[in-house]
């Protein structure tokens, strides 16, 4: 069988690693990069080895960082009281895009899944109850996707953390904007009936 | 608004460079590679360096290569007589798999386009007249794709080499293997129509 020179076999392998790559597309995005001009491959690794050189995670709330302790958990015009418990950093920057919240974060790096062999210790979760003990925290925001894992993390952070008396509460499941009621599902409908607000 | 450390938004913007990538995908692209071992990086790294440092094109046929000439061109057991153009290393890989053709190749890196700019000059059809003038060839099999770019190039590369006097085909154009009369296009049917043979 005909294959390609060995450097291009291997860079299609590194392709197919990748999540929704198959063989097929990981060819078909190799050979896009080999029509592009050369400095494309160059700075491509570069960018991924400044990623391996630079990228750490922050001591203070885990998320991914080139600094410790991140800018965020650096920030002391933030309010430390506040604390908003997410999966990644990748929910941190959704939640920080809105402008709507001024506290601290806390990233667990995961959610709960025992199938996916993701048990409590492999999250932050320890870090979370000793932080609560030590620091003047009054809420917890529990800021999890409200699927199986995020509402199975929520419950176990919420029973681990409820002795404490602090308040913790989680985002409101509703309606998303824009959508139609006529093609929404029973589940999210009966959320947003149930937590109905008055006008 | 929030951004993601420098190094990190530096990678989302290089893997938006990819075709069918967009800001959504890049980002879960380069949060699927942070959430793997810091090896990943580096070794994806590697392959791209290794591609830009390795991978350059055969004099002979202009095909992608770390040889110069290409394990093909320099197999001296292959008919030289029989030469086959086609559009780039993907489709030469995808004609050598099939393991019935065993002449030599020409790739011309592209096709004609004029709207994309692509013009005679930018392919290889200079040297692959050349070529025909100089060695001993009998026929050309123009494989190229059977769209309006291909069917272009063919008719081009066909005005060009006529006069010389050498034998010149096409790919068949007819039903592809597991297709289904009904849902085949009319052009396909028309094709298999006209080229019907006898059995």
């Amino acid at each position: 069988m005909f294959r390609f020179p060995a450097s291009i076999q291997k860079l299609i392998e590194q392709f197919q690693r990748l999540p929704g790559v198959g063989p097929k597309t990981a060819e078909r995005l190799v050979f896009f990069v080999l029509r592009q001009p050369k400095s494309f491959l160059s700075e491509f690794a570069d960018a991924l080895q400044h990623v391996h050189d630079a990228v750490t995670h922050c001591s203070v709330c885990h998320t991914i960082s080139e600094k410790d302790p991140c800018t965020i958990c650096a920030d002391t015009t933030r309010d430390a009281t506040s604390l908003c418990v997410v999966e990644d950093a990748h929910d941190l920057a959704a939640i920080e895009s809105t402008n709507e919240f001024h506290g601290k974060y806390h990233v667990l790096n995961g959610l709960l899944s025992p199938i996916h062999g993701i048990t409590p210790d492999k999250l932050t979760i320890d870090s979370l109850v000793a932080k609560v003990q030590k620091e003047p925290i009054k809420e917890i925001i529990l800021g999890l996707n409200p699927d199986p894992e995020g509402e199975a993390t929520i419950n176990y952070i919420y029973n681990l953390l409820n002795p404490l008396g602090i308040k913790i509460t989680r985002l409101a499941k509703g309606l998303p904007m824009g959508s139609d009621i006529e093609y929404a599902d029973e589940i999210t409908l009966t959320n947003s009936l149930t937590n109905r607000r008055e006008i």
